[in-house]
């Protein structure tokens, strides 16, 4: 959803009223976003964030690294403003951004570069910094937990972590529950999201398997259940959503998430 | 691989070297294949064939239906002459084709219209001809099962058929085998593809449950084991494989090949 | 539960609380039921029913085919003073009826003379008829859909059918599922149980495999869920359950009947 | 198979033929074993052991402890000169022992005590102690890990550690993998054996479930293929296998084998 101030009162009254303790704010656009109102709604109703976000073409780390570190600043700034904990998703460059062709060592090293100044940045600021690895059709930079953790530590910034996708995990990794054992030192966040984006129990993710390994690796970070329903157009078609995945709202939180809530309860996780 | 003459005297020996009965030829470029060299290679091999295609942009069929049966026709054509028994894959467009908008009824309409004419030139030549669902990054025409049935019932032509492909179901489906119980009447051949293309076995696919489904519908058309390797960069491109999804062709072959042998025999599929 | 008066009136009552349309009564004491009380009960609610069974050592059909028809002739013709609508369950023997040897053909000819008199006794009362194969240990005669489907071509009566149980099919079919296809013809009822006989969701079961199946062979009968728990110690002990499956009744009708109903509906069964 | 001199030859040279690097030995009847002769055909073939048991009703451990201690030292001294390096299985038991009760607290005591002063013993010998839960119908006193978890708590002999069968897990356990989680710092061997005891990767058992997690805690105990066909029907019986679960060895050898190798490779695990 949007994150103006109605939306940001609504999307925080809506977590709340279905239990959830921390939720995450899409920064589409960082300036816009008034943190201060942002701050106390979050407050008010004693809800945690994580702020998200990818980069716009003219400022992707691949080739701008200059101008992304001064996109994340922004970002970064507006994330501690609004006291949410991290910043993470595709940091690391554009949904979407694709060369045709695989990395380039120019291209992994600008997005190194930019990485460490943001990384910098946020630990100032007392910020986790993530990078989630996303599908193939996303982005030719990192989509696997093990390019996401080499470019960690090539970095070896010590508040940078793993943010994973189980949606992405389902395309890119050799089982679905590998990514979390490749990433387990580094991982402090999972989207916990299905197959086809749409309803979580009622797609083609193994969620017992998910589940497991994040109780055997002892995950304490965050569990976030992510669909992709009631989206504006221009976040669809960037997301490739060309059709509804659920039939709705209702059938997202009142099937998808008991569900998601028993699997974490059997295996100890919540 | 590329289909030259030395392509296709490969591909048919190694196909027949791993004891498989047919094989799929990636109608890449329909004109420049040496249809009556393919046929004779094919025929002294006992080899079945079905050929496969996705459309150049200048001709997708949904902006320019009349480009698309001129291409289609051709490679129908060719088709005949090699001997195959199918023209199959994306030919209501192109892979990769997306507007940044969910399919309008004008797309669907001119998709609708060349794919009737086609099949009817298919059927003068005795060929069926299929239609494969792939996921929503690929196109945003038809990603499931469902959309192109209602693609095969608006043309009401009996010798067009759904050719699905566990990859793209993976993403698409609500449950991995949904795709194949909606398909049942209409589906007469599968891609048996792993979730990141790469070795049957060793991936997301819940094999179990796809060859299970194959069984209860009681199916009886080609069953293709799918898998990306040793590409020439060009397809690698379009298929956006950036990385090796196995470690060579002995991985597939090997492991991949006997792993979905045995899962057939077990369901009494072969 | 116990069948008696006030039982069966806390059964129907809560069965029809949680929205169900029909229930199973384990008929333990064919004789002990006062039919004519449960019929007014059952008509009251609008709830249908089956009657289930296994014999006692006395009468088991393998040994004392005689003795079992005349327990079987007692047992349905309560079934139809109950105005239930089938007898099944381990009506060709007893629930641990093990002989330490593989079947002999006398014990499968007397199973198969006993159950044709039931058979032909049930088709007169105009009720159907079912055998339910068990695992290994819980009988030796009977523990496959494929050897349930033997006896029931062998008898050739119309009115018998196959029920299978999911916990069952999960220590004897090869594939969760490969027990629906072979009984296809003649599935007409179904246990959906869980691998520890718990919380249905919470354990193995491949849930999706076994409602995709289902759907697969366009399955019309009764979808029975069966968790054992709050149960008479005899029974507990006949069912060789030794703790606690579930944390109790809430679990299994809060957890465990919506994640079934979720699954049923995305299949299209409910 | 039954391990006199020749049975210990044969099995050893198939176990080597196929590339295995230690195997287990059924110590039915301890004292007949010629320990010396299966040390030396062990060295020569460079193949590491490890002893299984579950003793005879005489010397049950929960009501016979000072029988059970004397069966358990004979085992144990046997094993020590074959050269083994542990003894596992129902050393806590017979298999099939029911009493058709859940465990009393004086039949735990008494389990206890034997297991106490046997695992001293085997300390003595340099040998380690495991205790195999099995399902409830193999026994009614240690059918989960956390049970034998408990139990090892319990005694608090470092020399003792938990044995798990995935075959039994399928029956017991929330979730495939969740007796390896709950087992974690005390598992030191897997039995890899499929749902129906037949081929692996031909039953229900989610093998990557089990691997994945196997990887997570870092396991580096010993992986055993189990498979029971070509059985002598004493055991046969034991077991409750009342027909063939694999068409043969040769099934078992060629199709599980593999199949075990290529998901252990997969995840790391050898």
């Amino acid at each position: 959803m949007s994150w103006d101030k109605a939306g940001c009162e609504k999307a925080v009254a809506k977590a709340r009223s279905y239990g959830m303790d921390f939720l995450e704010i899409a920064l589409l656009d960082p300036p816009s976003v008034d943190a201060a109102h942002s701050r106390k709604v979050l407050e008010a109703a004693d809800m945690r964030a994580v702020c998200s976000l990818g980069l716009p073409k003219a400022v992707w780390p691949s080739h701008n690294p200059d101008g992304a570190v001064d996109f994340l600043t922004v970002a970064l700034d507006q994330c501690a403003a609004i006291g949410a904990e991290a910043l993470s998703g595709v940091v690391y460059g554009g949904i979407g951004e694709r060369s045709g062709q695989p990395p380039t060592q120019t291209e992994l090293d600008n997005v190194a570069d930019a990485l460490t100044r943001a990384a910098r940045h946020a630990r100032t600021l007392g910020l986790l910094f993530g990078i989630e690895p996303v599908n193939r059709y996303e982005t030719h930079l990192l989509n696997t937990a093990e390019q996401s953790v080499s470019m960690l530590n090539r970095i070896g910034a010590e508040n940078m972590f793993v943010h994973l996708d189980t949606y992405h995990m389902n395309i890119e990794e050799k089982g679905i529950a590998q990514g979390i054992i490749t990433a387990r030192d580094h991982l402090r966040y999972i989207h916990l999201s299905e197959s086809d984006r749409g309803t979580p129990g009622a797609g083609t993710i193994q969620w017992d398997e998910i589940f497991a390994v994040l109780r055997a690796i002892e995950f304490t970070g965050g569990l976030a259940m992510e669909s992709f329903i009631n989206m504006p157009p221009e976040i669809a078609v960037g997301l490739s959503v060309w059709r509804p995945v659920a039939s709705g709202e209702a059938e997202v939180m009142e099937n998808g998430l008991p569900f998601l809530r028993n699997k974490a309860r059997q295996y100890g996780l919540i």
